[in-house]
């Protein structure tokens, strides 16, 4: 496995695309051009989480699919620490929509430039994000064929149709999002985020419809496959309950699985990214095997039925 | 993940330990010291398989272990290609026994030494293995601790004391092989596999008892997870049912799993680790999951009950 980080914009340390490519080597060799899974991590728009980085691409990689990890812009542009939610944040204007959803553009591009070296089959790339991360991967679904992509890249549509989204505890629908009553910490925190993803501290009607991607689901967007939990106090699941509605409107293929137990942020729900046993659920980590098992549906190498030894002895 | 090469004697290439080691950065740190899995490919001692390698290894890292693959000596020297199975092949005497399974305990050493670098918890490294691979998995089970293993290499036993076994379709007694009425190919593989290994074309009885873990289990051998199929042509099932017999007669703690379809080789069973269908198998494949289950009961992460941020909101 080659494991390499790269900077989407030279000079900056904190957007980055991390390959885990795998080995294509010795008795593997002959399984041709795989596809892949491009993974956002949520953080709000103020980080990105290592809890739904490395551990999500490893469970792919394990699963027979190159992985990639995009951590792409938010508000604390990579440093470690905490801002102080209670306070006024000045707006970034360079991380603000829509910042973070054409950088999944440039990924798909570093990608699709490297595809021959790392045998990537670019017309399998699902896209999988978490929370604020799975909102920018919803977003990426909406926008993908759009001009606020193809036209700020220069390229056509095609160099960057995602071929499927997987959605965990996925954020959709900003009305939704301002009109939930909250407690004081995540009205804060949401109040923030906001700001931080946008720039504003009160978006308009307009403005909230644009980054709501529950509202802007197509026949384009690709098929996709949600999950969250019933209990999720921060995001609540009807996030993407009406993500899934509007992909059953307009006739996508998509698959959701709502657990009833676990709070936001899971992630795998393993120790594999947990810092505590509150992070973990046995019943929310199936969603891994779930979404292996729709994804074959999409994903299966294309792989002949018997190996050349079993051919070469019925002959 | 840090994914590194390290050569295991300085003027060779093909006896190699590749570290997978998991990341412990950002919202991750605080885990502390993970266990690890030691994976030996099979090859019947004449290559190591990559299909039986960097799958197994990535298997093992989603789960929240290290995982190191040990490519140990064998007959081709790591180089591509077949021998003549029906030539009479030259003896080597340097790769043949004890050299495979020191070669664990110097891989075992290896791994201690950049243990604090790593945060590999040395106490919970497990050795995996697959045929001929989970032969030496099974030959370090009974040999650890022995003058073999402790005098060669100049250590202390509890220097390189596996904390558990898994073996998938492992060879572990060498009468029954020998006794097993085999075709024409598997009869010419095995009688050079077995000069490969021992350097002799008929070992004597006492040689024979010498290599076949299955007769040397002792109350030292560390706890064992076994699995592999009924229909296995190859390397019949008797040899998991004599390791596991030989288990239960000297109170070491083992699982087994025996599906009933599949053929010899099957690794992880899924398109992760094959070239062809029939490589694949939805039954064996769940034998991943199981070994997570019994891992976990040895294996679990210290981690506290809940995160620093969820206490200080209780307080």
């Amino acid at each position: 496995m080659l494991v390499k980080e790269f900077k989407l914009y030279e000079n900056r340390e904190d957007v980055t695309l991390t390959a885990y490519v795998l080995a294509e080597k010795g008795e593997l060799h002959g399984q041709g051009m795989r596809p892949a899974v491009l993974i956002c991590p949520g953080g709000g728009y103020f980080n990105c989480s290592d809890r739904e980085a490395e551990p999500v691409a490893l469970a792919f990689a394990a699963m027979g699919y190159h992985a990639f990890v995009l951590r792409y812009s938010t508000y604390m542009e990579g440093a470690e620490g905490f801002i102080d939610l209670f306070s006024d944040i000045p707006v970034k204007a360079h991380l603000t929509h829509p910042t973070p959803v054409r950088e999944i553009g440039m990924a798909m591009l570093l990608i699709r430039s490297h595809a021959e070296d790392w045998m990537v089959d670019m017309e399998r790339v699902a896209v999988c994000g978490f929370s604020a991360g799975a909102h920018n991967t919803a977003m990426y679904g909406v926008y993908w064929d759009k001009p606020l992509l193809t036209e700020y890249l220069g390229v056509k549509k095609e160099e960057l149709r995602p071929a499927a989204l997987i959605l965990g505890y996925t954020l959709s629908d900003y009305i939704l999002l301002r009109d939930t009553k909250k407690n004081e910490l995540d009205d804060a925190f949401f109040r923030n985020s906001v700001k931080a993803f946008t720039g504003e501290t009160d978006p308009s009607e307009e403005k909230i419809i644009e980054i709501s991607p529950a509202r802007l689901v197509s026949e384009q967007t690709p098929p996709t496959f949600l999950w969250a939990t019933s209990e999720d106090a921060m995001v609540p699941v009807q996030h993407s309950l009406r993500m899934a509605h509007a992909l059953a409107d307009h006739h996508v293929p998509f698959e959701l699985h709502v657990f009833e137990k676990g709070d936001h942020g899971m992630s795998v729900a393993t120790q594999a990214s947990s810092v505590a046993k509150s992070q973990m659920n046995a019943d929310a980590a199936k969603w891994v095997g779930l979404a292996d098992e729709w994804l074959k549906k999409r994903f299966a190498l294309a792989l002949p039925e018997k190996t050349a030894f079993e051919e070469s002895m019925q002959n």
